[in-house]
């Protein structure tokens, strides 16, 4: 967070400002955490890669033919030991985490998940009416499919300083209808909080109901913007040594490693909470696609090839984290707040309360485009109208100087505007 | 069909034959509709095209990188093509048109589908008791589905001659808890009937609930073993000329036409299903891999790029349906029937009733890998217990002779000693 002083603008000054921004006709857009051109050239050999004659994984299997719905035994184990997961409870399956995810709760409604009610009983989520608890704000994505399935949101703000707010989990935690939480562990969308050893101790010891599940989506374990290059927690192990051996769900995936729409996501659990997911895979897949995944094992090679590719990523993401940081000082300090984070895809940007919505509203209008106010809390409720999420990534560094140049034109407009008020 | 007499065998004389089989030890496998490996090789070009450079769709769409939910439109128009369906009605999607097939009725039952009740509101299947009419034999995987799923079979004998039992079905569709039906509608698994313009005609005819929908599974709408290749059947302008736009739903996939595993899968509807998919995949997912469809637009070109390609399959395969048949003529005439599939990926045989199950485990124990018995049933329940599903595609030439002949043996054994009890 960075904060100070600097001279005030007149309302008229600032719309002449924004005035003239709007003259430029621009079209930016800096809503979706997207790999730049650049990014996705990182993997090129990977498209490249001749696979009609060497087409068979280290197991033998032929890739190109049905069966395999576990993963390719190469894939889950470079990412088991980036992920700190044995490769028996990890599976890589098809091209979006969201989507297993997704699954994941859809066969919890449908079929319950194992545990339930202390025994090995298991009652369909969907028969009673449960809650997922949100750290907020969180990953839009996240919140769209709890509502969209008709589970209630609690959202549940970070504290000060990132830190998850413990004593108001435990107490939610009381309340056996609260089944599920969402948590982006390290380099939370869009906040960019970073889970604790402690914390991840504290959240698999809490009381809570027996099929209470975590959804620990390590999107971004590998994706560090400084050369401290956190490991990743442990949580399946934490877990099992305190008796909650199927409480976290671990989600991960490629995406922003390789190719953003053609990946391969990762599902790690304990090894009741495999056997639940292979019994309800079998029936919906014929198994992920092994193709894609012998290229990213060819490509990718080992967990230090990974660790090697990222480093890549990074030389071209810090700079455009920097610059955004930079012009949000030279313009915003003493106005509003943000994040520097240390890993991830975003930046969230704290306005004066109440004028997010307009700000965001000036800046579409100025042809730069920015996720809606308020994506980032369940049910689109930003409490204080103050919260703007900004992805650096996808555009040029010309462009994004310019698009944050404007947006801090909007949050000041956007803040005098409400003075006047 | 095929029906005649050979000398009599006494059981003495079979056993003998069978201990001599079993002495072979074999290791063969008739159990799924597999490509071979020469099948795989015909797209061999599909895995070596570099990508690296020329991954712009024909929109302009980087295939790399998130976004295009629908699939690219030049899969999509290719597809369209050989379906017969509009490309604005037509989606493509995964890996595997299984998925999307469950995926449908996950949805209904979370949260119903279009036309409800005559209405727009939608009551979810799941807060009802449902039925899917099955006609049988069938696709064990559509039976698992709607098994896992908690929805209720109805089976539905084909009539002699594989017609569809259209008074059974206008009966069954009195019942208003009858939501779905699957079907295959060219060359069927197992038992290859083909449906004809008249009765798709009738079936989006018949009255029924108004959120009755056929699972129209064309998963061999290109897979011809003949000269003779049958288009497919407009089934979605059927529908909307009968005033019943929203029954059928229909789907394909490139799995048998290009690499089993990784294949690109498509889901055909009317304007307002399709609207009802989008809503809910949009949530489900961030979008198919476009990286593998421009593959396959790349290598198959065209519809006619995908006709020529599916007679080297045809070249491929029609020699080992042959020789299936041949052998059976040659064991069994008298004894048993069989199918001769004009397209699809099946032969049955109808062993004397009260047999299948015996034959098949005898097989087993000899080394033959068959369907288990009853498996192309719902609940597994072959009432004449007689159909053993073979599935020709995947053993060479010289194994599956040996396979059937083997098979044979164990289909006269086991009628031979049914008779002695």
């Amino acid at each position: 967070m960075a904060t100070g002083t600097t001279a005030p603008a007149s309302l008229s000054e600032l719309q002449s400002s924004y005035d003239a921004l709007t003259a430029r006709g621009l079209k930016l857009d800096l809503t979706r955490g997207k790999p730049s051109l650049a990014q996705l050239d990182l993997s090129g050999a990977l498209l490249d890669l001749p696979l009609s004659v060497e087409h068979t994984a280290a197991d033998g299997t032929d890739v190109r033919n049905y069966g395999g719905s576990d993963g390719l035994p190469e894939m889950r184990a470079i990412f088991g030991d980036l992920l700190g997961i044995p490769v028996e409870q990890l599976l890589a399956l098809g091209n979006a985490s969201l989507n297993v995810m997704h699954d994941v709760i859809v066969h919890a409604l449908l079929h319950g998940v194992p545990g339930t009610a202390g025994s090995d009983k298991t009652i369909p989520w969907r028969d009673e009416q449960i809650a997922f608890l949100c750290p907020s704000p969180g990953y839009d994505r996240h919140f769209a499919i709890t509502e969209h399935l008709g589970i209630r949101m609690i959202p549940l703000p970070y504290l000060d300083g990132g830190r998850l707010d413990l004593v108001a989990i435990a107490e939610h935690l009381k309340d056996p209808s609260v089944r599920g939480m969402w948590l982006v562990p390290l380099y939370a969308n869009p906040g960019g909080q970073i889970v604790t050893v402690e914390e991840a101790q504290a959240l698999v010891s809490l009381p809570a109901a027996p099929d209470f599940r975590i959804f620990w989506d390590n999107a971004y374990a590998v994706h560090h913007l400084t050369s401290d290059e956190k490991p990743a927690i442990d949580v399946l192990g934490l877990a099992a040594a305190a008796g909650t051996p199927d409480r976290p769900l671990v989600f991960a995936s490629t995406s922003k490693i390789t190719q953003a729409g053609a990946g391969v996501s990762f599902f790690g659990a304990s090894p009741a909470n495999i056997a639940w997911y292979r019994l309800h895979a079998s029936v919906q897949t014929i198994g992920p696609d092994k193709v894609n995944q012998l290229r990213h094992a060819r490509f990718l090679e080992s967990a230090d090839g990974v660790r090697a590719h990222m480093r890549k990523h990074r030389e071209l993401l810090a700079p455009k984290f920097a610059t955004v940081e930079r012009i949000l000082a030279e313009r915003l300090t003493g106005h509003a707040t943000w994040t520097t984070p240390l890993g991830g895809y975003f930046v969230t940007l704290t306005a004066p309360h109440g004028t997010a919505t307009r700000a965001v509203e000036l800046a579409k209008a100025a042809g730069i485009a920015v996720t809606p106010a308020g994506a980032a809390f369940p049910y689109s409720e930003d409490p204080d109208d103050a919260l703007i999420r900004i992805a650096p990534s996808f555009p040029s560094l010309d462009d994004l100087e310019a698009a944050i140049d404007g947006l801090c034109s909007c949050v000041l407009l956007a803040e005098a505007d409400a003075a006047e008020k």
